[in-house]
Parts: structure tokens; C-alpha cells; sequence
């Protein structure tokens, strides 16, 4: 996974630090789907507890909630994804307090699915756009909400 | 604006109030809009200050940063519908520490555009998923972020 253009927002005064490490685990978001690595995936995400539950919306789903259902949609889409490589753009990170909000542009590469036919289809192009939700914890920032979302409209944001 | 099914996932131990006060605010976004009262929207969302930037994804759009951006593409918005009504489904509130995070689903009836041909068109349905993240101030709850995407997939949640 490689970073495009990055532009930070906010951020605690002095806290250049914990900007640094809600980027890097912005980042292992990315790394666990691209390798498919469900350990590394379940280590990105909080646990559930009494306080927060986790929510997950993948481009064009509903919400799921709660790391059963969260985790479990990871493992099928990994489990059907050939190949995906992730270069994120516009990456901003705002720290407020205990909790980290992350946008980036989601430009992935994802491998056809062959057929009997066409045994080699080669790769296609995606965009999305995510806002990634962190949680400071005792074992660093962990994820909290992710969504995502295909961008339809051919405006540019002008934030 | 009225609410539908209604789910509560979470919530500070005793801080029923938190979760109450968060989900009026959640209702205050959808009122502005449906009003087309920008002194209201601008009421919802937290000021930039140096440590949170507002940040806002409408359905299909790319991230917008900053309240000024943000309230100009609510007064563009709205100044464009016609008529709009939200039923709110699937309400989930988790409050952790300052950070709320709510999640609904958009049911909108909104007013199709008349034309010479067709001065009265009537109405159309649509359906969305939103995730608002409030931060707790001295004034209240305020919107920190709103990503809204269309449902494209018919799976439903599970969690």
C-alpha cells in the first residue's frame, strides 16, 4: 500500500505523534486487506465492549455492527478478492482528544475473476472514499467506524 | 422528520442522557435539511477550530473539509430541493468518552423536478445509510462528521 498525496488537518497541538500513529494504523487497515491477513484485520479493529460497537459500511452496503459481523464480512470479501492493491490519496487526519478521524481517497487496483474463457482478464480500476473513525486505547489507536463510499459525482471537493 | 425502528448499541454505563441528548442531535441534522434552515445547519455542526475539522460526504460525492465548504454544499443542496422528508431506520447510538457515533438509514421522499411538460411530477423514494460522528462541547453535541452513501447491494445487515 503506498500514500498519494497526504494533507493533515488538525490535530492536537503538540500531538504530532499521535497523528503519526492514527496514519500508521490507518495504513494497517489497508495492508491486512490487500494481504488478506484476518489476524492482522482483527487486530485493526476494536474489540467490542460496553462503551463502543463497531460499525462497518462497505461501498454500497448497509451498516454492520459489532466485530462477529464485521470480521466475518472482511474474511468473505477477502476470501474473494484475487488480488487488490490500494493507493490512497487526500489523506487527512484529525485528532481530537482520544478519537482520530481519517478520510482518504481508495484507489484500488482488484483482480478479474477468470473464467473457463478468459483465463488471464487482467486488472480493473475502483475509486471509493472512506472516513476511518479511531479509538485511542492502552494498545494504541484501534479502528472504531469505517465507511466507505463510491464517489458518483464528477465534483471536486473543494475543502 | 420521524424515527422508525429505533436500536441504542452501547452507550457511556449511566449516561443514558449522553445518548438521548446525541440522538436529538442526530434528529436536528435531518430537520435542518428537511426546513432547508441553514442557521439551524450551521447550529449542528462544530466551528473548525484548531483541533477538529468538520468533514462531510454526500451520497457519491468526494469529502468535504472545513465548515465553510461544508455549509456552502448544504445552502447549494437545499436551495435545489424542493421538498425532502426523511424517515429515519436502524438508529444506533455508541458514546464513547466526548465522541458519539450514530448510524441511521435515510428513507427520503423527496420532490421530483416540474417541468413545462410536467408542472407537477410528484414524488420520489430514495434510500441512503449515514454515520454521524458528534463531539460533546459546552454547547452540546455537534456534528463533526456526516458521511452519507446510496445502498447499492440488497444484503442486509447482520449485526
Amino acid at each position: 500500500m503506498s500514500d498519494g498525496i497526504d494533507r493533515i488537518a488538525g490535530g492536537d497541538q503538540g500531538d504530532e505523534g499521535a497523528v503519526e500513529a492514527v496514519r500508521a494504523a490507518n495504513t494497517a487497515l489497508y495492508d491486512a486487506f490487500e494481504t488478506g491477513d484476518i489476524d492482522l484485520m482483527t487486530a485493526v479493529w476494536l474489540d467490542d465492549s460496553a462503551v463502543e460497537t463497531v460499525t462497518c459500511v462497505h461501498p454500497g452496503w448497509a451498516p454492520l455492527h459489532g466485530t462477529g459481523p464485521v470480521l466475518r464480512s472482511w474474511s468473505m470479501i477477502m476470501a474473494n478478492t484475487s488480488y487488490i492493491q490500494f493507493v490512497l490519496t487526500d489523506v487527512t487526519v484529525s485528532v481530537s482528544g482520544d478519537t482520530a478521524v481519517v478520510t482518504c481517497g481508495e484507489n484500488m487496483l482488484t483482480g478479474l475473476p477468470s473464467t473457463p474463457a478468459d483465463p488471464s482478464p487482467g486488472l480493473a480500476g475502483g475509486h471509493a472514499v472512506a472516513t476511518n473513525v479511531f479509538r485511542r486505547t492502552s494498545s494504541g489507536w484501534r479502528l472504531w467506524v469505517h465507511h466507505a463510499s463510491p464517489v458518483l459525482a464528477t465534483q471536486e471537493a473543494d475543502g
